[in-house]
C-alpha cells in the first residue's frame, strides 16, 4: 500500500498527437525490393493493385515521402480515443523485483479494442472517397474484422469478412460484434468462393488460415468494380497508417522525463504493430539520437522470421497475390490453431522482412504457455487483460526485466500492448485449467511449407 | 466526412482529479431513515453492521462528513484509469439530427470494464487494512464481481463470487474473467449454503437473482472473522465511492464552455452508477447554481422506483439483511431474466429512494427492445458497444435528444456510459436476430412481490 504519487499513464491532449504518418523507406540504406506480377515476375505497378485498392493506398503503398498527412476527417475519427494512453508498469516492476522501468502503449483503448482501427479508419476513409460501396477482408482472431466493420459503419460503406474457421468456431463473440457494428461474417473456407470451395472439398471442417480467409476475400472483391479489398497488416500503407504509435510514444517517453528506450519489444503477425510502435524510433536510432535494441516477438508456432526463409511468396494460399519478398514459412503451410489468432499468418510484411535483413532489428520466438502465464500475471498486477497476441510482447517484456534484476540495471522497456483479451477468455480458460500444451513445429512440416515457395528469378 | 475540428473527448490530467468523495446527506433537506435491525426493529447501529463489513466503511455508511479524503493507495490505483473520459457524442448527435448536445461520461475505460472498480477498489484497500484475508459478493451480469476480483488481487485478498445462475450460464465469459484476476466463481443458487440449498430444493436448475446471490455471500462471510462481504451497489458508502464520476464530469462540461447539464439521465439497478453521476450535480442544484432535470431509467421487467413501493423491504431474498427503507418490488420477486443482468434487483438504493421522496428526482421505466436499438444505433455512430445496462441510459438520452429536435432548443443531455458490452454480445444477437421481446410484468406478478415485504411499523 505504497502511498507516493506515482505516475501511472502518461496522456498527450488531443492537440498533441501527431498529424503525420511516418514513412521509414526514404531512411532506409537501401529500398526494399518490389513486388512482383505472379505472371511476368515483373514488378507489379499500381494498375496491378488497382483492381483491390483505391489510388490513394496506392500511392502511399509506393510513396518515398518521408511523412504523410492524415486527412482532417480520419483526425477527427481518431481523436475519439487517441492520443492512447502510455502506461508505466509500477505494479508488474513491483511484483518482479525488478529495476527495470517498463512502459506499455495501449492500444486496447479503441472502439475495436486493438490497434486495428489506426489504419481500418483511413482505408475506409480512401475507399469511400474513391466511391467504393463495399469492402471485403479476412480476420482470424477478429481484431481485424472488427476494426473495418466499425470503420466502415462510419463511412457507410458495406463490410463483408471471412473469418478463418477456427477462430469463427471458438469466438462468436467476436463475431457478434462485428455484427453488431454492421458487418456480415463468412467462415472460412466458404462455400461462396472458388478458393473456398476447393478446401472445403479437402475437408468440409477446414480450420483455415489467414492466408485461405484473403484469397476469398480477393476474389469476391477482384471483378466487383464497387468492391474492393481490405488487408489489416502486412503491406507498406497499413505498417504506414500504424506509425501513430510510435510517433505518441515518443512524445511520451519524452514527458515521462525519459531520454528514450533502452529495448523496444512487440509481437509480430503481419507485422502492423510492431512497425507501427518500432519504426519511429528507428528512425531516431538511424538518426543517431537513441540507440535501443529493436525486437521482433512471434509465436513459437509461425515462426516466419526466426525459422521462415527470405524469398519471393505469395500472400495468400490460392497465389492470387502479386509475389512479394518476405521471410515466409511458404503459403500452404497452415499453422497449428494456437490460440494467438492474430499472429497465424505464413509470412511475414515485406518491410519489415526487408529491415530485418539489413540487421536493424532481432527477432525471438516465445511458445504460448509462457505467454499465457505473462498474460496472467500482467492482469493480476496491472489489471488489463491482454489479447494472446501481445502476451508474447508482454512474456519478452518480462523476460528483458528479469535480466535487469540480474545485472541490476535500471533497463527502459517499452512494447505496445495492441489489444485487449475480451474475446479472448476461452483461451485463458484453457491455460488456467492446465489445458494448453507448447507446440512443436516440426523441422518436416517448415520443409514441407517451404516446398510450396514458388521458385523465383 | 466533416473535415472541422471537433472535440470528441474532455480529458482530465491526472493532477485534476478529484481527492475527495461527495457525501449528499448532510445537504439534503431531511436525512434518510436508518436501517433496522431485523428481529428488534431499532435502528441499526454500526455493531450490527460489523459482521459484514469493516469499521472504515461502516463509517462511511452513517457519515454525515460533506466530503470523505480518499486514501492515498486508493488514488494510485485510480489514476491507472481515471479521470475517465467525458465525450461528446458528435456522430449520434448527427445521425439523429437534433441541435441538442449529448455528453457522456465513459467508465468503460477501467480494468473491468464498467464503474464497479471505483468502489471495488477503496472497498478491498479498507478491508485489507483491517486484517481481512477474503471477500465475498454476489455478482449479475458479472461486472461487479470482475472489478471486486481485480482489487482483491491488487490488495492480496482471496475473492469468492456467487454469480446469478441466469447470467453464469448465458456469460461464461464474465466467469472466466474473474478467474483470470484469480477470483472464485459459484453458479448461485449453490449448494454451499443453507439459502442456496433452500431453492435449489424448489428447482435444480434455478435461475438464481441478486437477493438470492447475497444472501449466500453473506451466509458465508458473517460467521467468519477473517471474512468479510463486499457489496457492489444499493448502500451509502458504495454510492459514496461512485460521486467521483460526477465530480469529475463538473470540470469536464466546465471546460466543454458549458454552464451545466440540462437533463442528466442515468440507468438504475441498485443505484450506484446513477448517484455516482448525479449526486455531485443534484449538490449544485440545491445550491441554486444549475437547474437541470435529473431522471432515473429503469427496466420495464424491474422497474423498482415506478412501480414498487416505499417500505422497509430486505435487501436479500432470504432475510438475512438488516430492513432498508427503500422502493421494492419485494424481496422475493424474481425478475425475469432480462439481458441488462446488473438491473435485475428487487429494490432501490435506499438513499436514492429518498432523494425520490424528496422530489428532487424523476423516473422512467424502457422496455429492452427500444434499449437494445438504442445501443445498436450508438455503436454504429460512436463506436462503442454499451453493456445492456447502459443501454437503458442511452434510450433515453435519445428521447431527450428527438424532443429537442422538435422544439428546436439546444438542450445539453449528460449520461454515464458505465461500461462497455463485450461481454455482453449473445444479447445484442438476439436482439439483431429478432428474438428478443420486450417483457412485461403483470399487476398480478407486483403484487405477489408486495405481498412478501414484511410490515414494519
Amino acid at each position: 500500500m505504497d502511498e507516493t504519487v506515482r505516475q501511472h499513464k502518461i496522456v498527450l491532449d488531443e492537440s498533441e498527437m501527431p498529424t503525420t504518418w511516418y514513412n521509414i523507406i526514404p531512411d532506409l540504406p537501401e529500398p526494399p525490393p518490389p513486388a512482383l506480377h505472379p505472371g511476368t515476375l515483373e514488378p507489379a505497378g499500381p494498375d496491378d493493385f488497382a483492381p483491390l485498392f483505391p489510388m490513394d493506398l496506392i500511392m502511399q503503398e509506393v510513396t518515398t515521402d518521408r511523412y504523410v498527412d492524415i486527412p482532417g476527417a480520419v483526425l477527427d475519427v481518431y481523436r475519439q480515443w487517441r492520443p492512447t494512453p502510455l502506461f508505466r508498469a509500477h505494479r508488474l516492476e513491483q511484483a518482479l523485483g525488478t529495476p527495470a522501468r517498463i512502459y506499455y502503449k495501449y492500444e486496447g483503448v479503441s472502439p475495436a479494442g486493438s490497434h486495428k482501427p489506426n489504419t481500418a479508419v483511413p482505408q475506409a476513409y480512401y475507399n469511400a472517397k474513391a466511391g467504393v460501396k463495399k469492402l471485403t477482408t479476412e480476420t482470424g482472431a477478429g481484431q481485424w474484422g472488427t476494426a473495418l466493420a466499425f470503420a466502415c459503419a462510419l463511412f457507410d460503406l458495406e463490410c463483408e469478412v471471412w473469418q478463418v474457421g477456427a477462430s469463427y468456431d471458438q469466438k462468436p463473440y467476436r463475431r457478434l460484434m462485428i455484427e453488431a457494428f454492421g458487418g456480415v461474417v463468412h467462415r472460412s473456407p466458404s462455400p461462396l468462393t472458388e478458393a473456398g470451395r476447393r478446401f472445403l472439398e479437402i475437408d468440409p471442417n477446414h480450420p483455415g488460415s489467414l492466408g485461405i480467409a484473403i484469397s476469398e476475400a480477393v476474389e469476391i472483391a477482384a471483378p466487383d468494380p464497387e468492391t474492393r479489398y481490405a488487408l489489416g497488416s502486412v503491406l507498406n500503407h497499413v505498417l504506414l497508417h500504424q506509425t501513430i504509435i510510435g510517433e505518441e510514444a515518443i512524445l511520451q517517453l519524452a514527458k515521462a522525463g525519459e531520454t528514450g528506450p533502452d529495448v523496444i519489444v512487440g509481437c509480430t503477425g503481419g507485422g502492423s504493430n510492431f512497425a507501427g510502435l518500432a519504426f519511429p524510433f528507428l528512425r531516431e536510432k538511424l538518426d543517431g539520437k537513441i540507440s535501443p535494441i529493436i525486437r521482433a516477438v512471434e509465436p513459437a508456432s509461425c515462426p516466419s522470421l526466426t525459422r521462415g526463409t527470405y524469398a519471393y511468396d505469395f500472400g495468400d494460399t490460392a497465389g492470387m497475390t502479386p509475389l512479394m519478398k518476405m521471410h515466409t514459412l511458404g503459403h500452404d503451410f497452415v499453422p497449428d490453431p494456437i490460440h494467438a489468432g492474430g499472429l497465424r499468418y505464413h509470412g511475414m510484411s515485406p518491410l519489415i522482412s526487408h529491415v530485418y535483413e539489413l540487421g536493424l532489428m532481432e527477432a525471438i520466438s516465445v511458445p504460448q504457455t509462457e505467454c499465457f502465464a505473462a498474460g496472467v500475471q500482467f492482469a493480476r498486477t496491472e489489471g488489463i487483460l491482454p489479447a494472446p497476441e501481445p502476451t508474447h510482447a508482454i512474456a519478452a517484456a518480462i523476460q528483458e526485466a528479469l535480466r535487469a534484476k540480474e545485472t541490476g540495471e535500471e533497463t527502459v522497456i517499452l512494447t505496445a500492448l495492441c489489444g485487449h483479451g475480451h474475446f479472448d477468455l476461452a483461451a485463458y480458460d484453457a491455460y488456467l485449467a492446465g489445458r494448453m500444451v507448447d507446440e512443436d513445429v516440426t523441422a518436416e512440416r517448415i520443409a514441407e511449407g517451404m516446398a510450396t515457395i514458388p521458385s523465383v528469378g
